[in-house]
């Protein structure tokens, strides 16, 4: 299993709408996620801040391919697209990335 | 079972020993989470933000007790004191806390 923790900016006049959008999830969205072998995935909210974790619980040489897949689901482009309207990604962040992937430093299962 | 989000900052120049001092922790705060009901605890760092993740499995009623529990532990106070003079709490947290709750947005199993 891999774990992941990721931060990101969100416009804060976005905030409301941005919650809509996450208290019901489009349905093929959902599916993309869980067909992926994303698992225990939360996204927390403070101020302007969205911190993202998620869990890979899928088999270890299928990670990129999955992702891929995940990438390219149906409206997945489109979910992006509204949902990168109201967020602010750090400029530092990996080129071809939107959350800025976060180190892990403590772990106690 | 109960998700926590909590943002923290950390002083950039204590990073290094910051990292140390979580690779491996002293074994008395070890017990004294896993005592307590929390578990998948991570913490996670960017820049100089740090983001914890846990969950509390323990019975919904004693959550309150094994908190103050945890918080009195043998040698919690001496961890706290080392880690507190590394960290940058938000001036705006609740009173009495030192991490800053997040509001979960957003989860999926």
């Amino acid at each position: 299993m891999r774990r992941f923790g990721q931060a990101l900016g969100i416009r804060t006049e976005c905030i409301d709408v941005y919650r809509q959008h996450h208290a019901k999830i489009w349905p093929e969205i959902e599916r993309a996620i869980r067909d992926s072998g994303i698992r225990n995935y939360s996204i927390f909210l403070r101020g302007d801040q969205l911190f993202g974790y998620y869990e890979y619980h899928g088999p270890d040489d299928e990670f990129d391919t999955r992702m891929d897949t995940l990438a390219n689901a149906p409206r997945m482009r489109e979910w992006w697209d509204v949902m990168e309207a109201m967020q602010i990604p750090d400029p530092a962040r990996t080129p071809g990335s939107w959350w800025s992937d976060m180190e892990e430093v403590f772990h106690q299962d």
